[in-house]
């Protein structure tokens, strides 16, 4: 099937192209961005979604890896003019784009995929495996701290409204989470936020979950240096499991999955492909509801240090 | 059915029993509230909900009063004991808590109605038939702004985090729209918040609302002395549309619905009745989902007058 890939940033660069190389049942056909291009593809490029939807009547599914800001505008064009979709993460600014965006597509019997790549781990799914014959857990403590400079060097977008801030990585924990506890429906009992100066997003979050079974806590923290820790831990009758790096597991200290290559791209799109050969979309709201909710009930703090 | 009113607050008294004394198809048998009671009502009355849910297996349904940040641990024990519930505007302090409870009802088989008293206005209902008619509005301007100190003077709570602020009675606002553009899944494009001094919660909200086929503008105020203005005007094909004051309708500037008695929880216990009735629970998530899309986006500004 022939797909086109919006945004050639450094996501789309590193994991899609590569991915899409691969045996994914999708041809990567053409690439969109108004400033950068994916090295090494030599199929057609365009600068703008609208003018590749036009001109490119053969491209059945569109991946959507630009700026989080933009997502809902190219997917509504691509869903009305026909095509399957993929979002990357976070899905859209608000839960209300997601949700329109999965009435429009129903509407034009068309599949819509929000995909959170850290469920594609052999780590992940294991744990989703033990976790499934047993009572919820009874606690969890996700820790998700790591360098702002790494990883978003530069970029002002994550302060803006609409940002995210520390949460647009630390999405990925909930999506963990929310992967390996599917049919949970989480509460947020309390939230603290730290916003640096002059950020409308906070670089410090410490909230309170709550599920049918059990609570813990989590904290996402983006800070100066220092190594990365992403770590899920949860408690319950299968003892406790330690989801290190999204790529190792641990059960009561010992591994259980020793940290293997990163296909999560190469997952998503076979998500993507399987939903399209289903013609049922995935749509998952549940990580992007935690964070409204941790929003929504926050105690702010403004200070700290500008990353 | 007997049912129990749980809470016994100024909108209990006034509102909520004045109703159940009526013909709703509910016979009022006992209240609950640490602190106040109904005058004149002479059944049991309870300190505690967990002790009239032990003392009161006849009760079939609960009618959830309490402060907002109460109404989860009240209607999931509720649902736990095997009754049908309605909450009081807002349903719940996050989309996660009202979430669960909609799991829970379904798992235990009883009925959870989230109840949006606005909704129940002749004026309303009329707007909705109208533009049943039609295609969606292509603008709409809603205008909330009331006198803090007349309705919620000396209150705390509605700055506190999770108190929503002047959303708190802007849902109101919300729940009419929500109501005459049933099929609408609204998108909030940006928002503006207010906080006073000491506040964790909007004294006043400015924000753009979009929809499948049109955009409009939404103003919430929480001001110091003044009149109450509570509009709600929609343009479209069939012209203007302004619900004023929840209660008339005009239509190209005639009256269309004169303003009538108030009988709004008349109408929610009759929709409680009916939803238990057909064994369905009848849950929106749509107002509170905007509020939590609005804060989450919004560019946050401090400052203005206490109030």
């Amino acid at each position: 099937m022939k797909i086109a890939l919006v945004g050639c940033g450094a996501i789309a660069r590193s994991q899609h192209a590569r991915a899409l190389a691969g045996d994914t049942g999708f041809e990567l056909v053409a690439t969109v961005d108004p400033r950068a291009t994916v090295p090494g593809f030599e199929g057609r490029h365009y600068t703008d979604h609208q003018a590749m939807l036009a001109a490119e009547p053969a491209v059945e599914a569109v991946s959507v890896a630009s700026p989080t800001g933009t997502h809902f505008a190219v997917a509504r064009d691509a869903l009305l003019a026909g095509r399957h979709v993929m979002l990357e993460k976070p899905p859209a600014t608000t839960l209300g784009e997601v949700v329109e965006l999965q009435r429009l597509a129903a509407e034009k019997g068309r599949v819509l995929v929000t995909s959170f790549h850290a469920q594609h781990n052999a780590a992940v799914e294991r744990a989703r495996e033990i976790l499934e014959g047993h009572p919820p857990p009874e606690s969890i403590t996700i820790e998700w701290r790591e360098d702002f400079e790494r990883w978003h060097g530069g970029q002002a977008w994550p302060w803006q409204p609409g940002g995210f801030g520390v949460f647009d990585p630390g999405i990925n924990a909930l999506s963990v989470l929310c992967h390996v506890m599917p049919a949970a429906e989480f509460r947020v009992e309390r939230a603290r936020l730290r916003l640096p100066p002059g950020a409308a997003t906070p670089a410090l979050v410490e909230m309170r979950l709550a599920w049918e079974g059990g609570a813990g806590d989590a904290a996402f923290e983006w800070r100066r240096g220092g190594e990365d820790v992403w770590n899920v831990t949860l408690n319950g009758a299968f003892g406790t499991l330690l989801i290190r790096g999204v790529r190792t597991l641990l059960q009561d200290g010992a591994v259980v999955v020793p940290e293997g290559p990163n296909l999560e791209y190469d997952g998503l799109y076979c998500a993507f492909r399987a939903a399209i050969a289903a013609g049922r979309s995935a749509v998952s709201l549940r990580e992007m509801r935690i964070i409204e909710d941790a929003l929504a009930v926050a105690a702010v703090e403004h200070g700290g240090e500008a990353l």
